[in-house]
């Protein structure tokens, strides 16, 4: 590919989001009113064993299942920061009788050896800590069943774990809540080799359901970074998005049926195979990212695509943003039907992949890259379209630089610049992580807004993320943990995110860091709504206390 | 096309579907059994104003708002059907005061006139009748949150209306209900024409919405027979499925955002216009196929696929329905992402379409007939495609005959083969209508397990449907309405079905006529749930009464 000259018409604003903005304004404060003075997290004599924001806390520190250190400070530096755990509830703690009952319906598997809890005890990006002092690791879904049954009556809490990716702290205790793994369901169940629908237990891991699939002529319809580690069924508790998205919709249109294990150990059977069933309330729907407080998910049945004939992988840079878009709405047009994902990095994230993980840039400095990548039947007709996007992107001067890969060994190369960022980042310095969804022609205006208000308070201010689901991943380092530059951060992100009707988190979920910012994307009347929910389903409140929902619901 | 001889290779039938069989069976006895002597629809008592199963009674036989005629009788002949309407609950009944402040509110659109109410108060299939005195029309979400405040306050029941295209009798109010139409509740608000997000209200006809779009370059994900008459909040609240399925997913996919009033006139506002949104639970998704029970849906925002540049529709004849079968596996390998739909009818829907519409087959006679559709973004590349499909299909024999369609006219010449089977049903004689879904190895023996069961005692019995999404509509005609063919049929029809972990409802829904057999399909614990999620949302159950939900639920 050469550099060609070229004349840039802009992306025109689209207005429309802009409607209803003093309504959704109005809203929010109203809504943030009711977190002030009265809500837990907000107290300043609460304390809590989780330290927010990535000081990791060695296990030495902590007593078991008690709270022993001062509160991670709010982003002012003087208040408990809505993103820190509130007060422990009154559940129970572990007795010597639970365990005994735990070691009688799962032999060998009921672990509170210290060492084999650690790593279940803290999260992927070590910033929450629990202290639980058991992990239960049943094999079946009856297993499950009696586990809840007697926890219910016990009232103890109980924090499902899938592969314990999760990135808000959702995924791990946040005190002293039995730990029950999905690890051992690992069973696939069945393919239906005629429509591609699997069915298999919630804690089979994502790339070997992926494996399993490929051979037999299908693919997963979603595949994410953490691919290796996550499970199927904590990919649903979640709502995971990932990088196929853009081309197979979300699991609220692909999984078909899951089996989820209620609070009080009744099991909820919905794990039809059909695609079509309209006979009641589509309940599994429920649980689809209800990041386990709702119920347990045990098995799952998931509409898998067939397995593309072609894959390529082009890597492009532009020079803006309005050209990135512009060059989007090329590919959907010209790509149509095989376009399965549009990418994006910026400058900065190419620097910090340069400098720390020694990546070469594959093509020449540009303002924006983006890793566009095709799946379909036909690899001459794939190869054609292609090559006659390329061509248009080129002469109407969209794309300053490019390259293209067909081997697996250079898709898997390109693909790394996108994938790579994360780990980039964490060589750069403290990271504080943003995932907003946004109208896809605003995404990169909140980097660029937020490098402004930020000035050189900020190491380096970093965004890539999935344009084709108007998804930006916004990254900000600087060399320690600060406060202050928090303080800068926070609200101004979630402010600026709600202004435009954005979510402040468009795949991650809420956990426990961002439950209490939920009401910048919810109307109180909705929250209300899941707080209701909530009660149905889990009167107690043993199932992932202290997530997803904020603290000042009754 | 050319017939040429062929060996066939039988598909083998998927035994995973059979797992759990004996558990089901178990499960339907015992949900089954709470159906029976203490449950209000089989009250001998019961008198109903409805008259189910197509015949249709004149406006006059009818007192005002009063039950005034005996219950039609159950497939045995001498006890009511579980499909008759139970007993009038004790809703409120309409006043003076009450016309005066719906006048009041919504001046000139409170209608009374019995022969403007009379379209309002009977199906589309003419075979339930309501007798409700007032027909509301609100324009705006405020008027609509107005007239739920008011009717919950009062206890009056409210039957939500869109288009009336419903086939399960979910759409007319059973008795004296309040109507509430969305008809002029349908304005478009937004495209966004970079993402092809749409939003509008939900009174908007789907055709109307189709048309807009497509001189906008993107579509809507659903297509169906009813275009002309329904309204997109209708195709919501029902989860209407259609033609594009296949290839655009279910509305669990693809609605974004919807805005719902519920039963006591709040407004909850999921409107949301975002691919990716994991804040909290997906409240939205709660209403979607709820049928009107939970809420009135007066907004939806949609997301919108690309128009295609080029679209093919083939008429193919195969001899066996394995060969059906196995061209369809054929078509999702050679076609992939170009498919848009995989649709048939046997040989006795041809003889209808023949018979009754003087439509000639467009190719010689099989035993079986497939309306193949590719959309697709490059029409050379589309074409290639379906040649060599089609030289496939033929060289292996698995298609006898068939025929190919590019231009506009000859295309919908060929899919009216498939849309007016219904049509041509209506002049074979009175029609039980069923419509299931099956794992899609079993869908045609349905067909013909009926055909042996009823013998003689039918008049003709059809199989058509969507292969690709598993969907069977079975259709039976009699010379007059049949008490014992309908004895013969259910409940074989629905014991079959769930015999196979099929569900009695694919895309039709519940609504009056089906309520009563959804533990054919649902345990008995998803439906008990259900009825939770019910008096959650509705407390005194004003909204759309007597239908979704079984009458034996607390």
């Amino acid at each position: 590919m050469q550099v060609v000259s070229r004349t840039f018409t802009p992306v025109c604003a689209c207005t429309p989001v802009m409607v209803g903005f003093f309504q959704r304004t109005l809203r929010l404060r109203t809504a943030l009113r009711h977190l002030s003075p009265h809500s837990t997290v907000l107290s300043a004599a609460t304390r809590s064993p989780v330290d927010l924001r990535g000081s990791f806390l060695p296990a030495a520190s902590w007593q078991r299942g008690v709270c022993c250190r001062t509160l991670h400070s709010g982003a002012d530096g003087s208040r408990p920061s809505p993103a820190a755990a509130p007060d422990r509830l009154p559940f129970s703690r572990i007795t010597g009788e639970d365990l005994a009952f735990f070691r009688k319906i799962l032999p060998g598997r009921a672990i509170t050896d210290p060492d084999l809890l650690e790593s279940c005890n803290v999260d992927w990006l070590k910033s929450v800590r629990g202290s639980s002092e058991v992990l239960l690791r049943p094999q079946t879904t009856e297993e499950v069943s009696q586990i809840l049954k007697y926890c219910n009556g016990r009232n103890l809490a109980v924090n499902p774990q899938g592969g314990n990716t999760g990135l808000v702290g959702g995924s791990v205790p946040v005190y002293d809540e039995v730990i029950l793994s999905t690890a051992l369901m690992n069973n696939i169940l069945t393919l239906d080799s005629i429509s591609g629908i699997l069915t298999c237990q919630a804690g089979c891991v994502l790339e070997n359901l992926s494996t399993y699939l490929e051979d037999r002529d299908y693919i997963m319809p979603l595949d994410l970074g953490a691919k290796g580690s996550c499970h199927i069924g904590g990919n649903v508790a979640t709502n995971a998005g990932g990088l196929r998205l853009l081309r197979y919709g979300s699991l609220h249109g692909t999984v078909l049926g899951l089996e989820v294990v209620l609070a009080d150990g009744r099991v909820l059977d919905c794990l039809a195979t059909l695609r079509k069933d309209n006979t009641g309330y589509d309940l599994k729907q429920l649980f689809i990212g209800s990041e386990g407080t709702l119920g347990v998910i045990t098995a799952v049945s998931i509409l898998c695509p067939r397995k593309p004939k072609s894959v390529n992988v082009v890597f492009l840079g532009c020079e803006t943003f309005e050209q990135l878009l512009k060059t989007f709405q090329l590919s959907r047009g010209m790509l149509g039907e095989i376009l399965s994902a549009y990418e994006f990095l910026d400058s900065e994230c190419m620097r910090l992949l340069n400098t720390h993980l020694k990546l070469p840039n594959p093509i020449s400095d540009c303002s924006f890259y983006v890793v566009i990548e095709t799946s379909g039947s036909d690899p001459t007709h794939d190869g054609e379209k292609l090559h006659n996007f390329l061509e248009e992107a080129m002469t109407s001067s969209l794309v300053t630089d490019g390259t293209v890969a067909t081997e697996d060994s250079k898709i898997k190369a390109l693909w790394s610049m996108r994938e790579r960022v994360t780990e980039a980042l964490t060589h750069d310095g403290f990271t504080y992580k943003y995932d907003v969804s946004l109208p896809v022609e605003r995404i990169y205006q909140l980097v660029t807004d937020m490098r402004k208000h930020l000035g050189d308070r900020a190491k380096s201010v970093v965004g890539y993320g999935h344009v084709g689901d108007g998804n930006l991943h916004l990254n900000i380092t600087s060399p320690v943990k600060d406060p202050a530059l928090l303080a800068a951060i926070e609200p101004f992100v979630y402010e600026w995110t709600a202004s435009c009707h954005g979510s402040i988190s468009a795949e991650h979920g809420l956990g426990l860091k961002k439950r209490n910012y939920i009401y910048y994307s919810k109307p109180s009347q909705a929250v209300a709504l899941m707080g209701n929910i909530k009660a149905m389903l889990d009167p107690k409140g043993i199932l992932n206390p202290y997530k997803t929902l904020p603290d000042n619901l009754k």
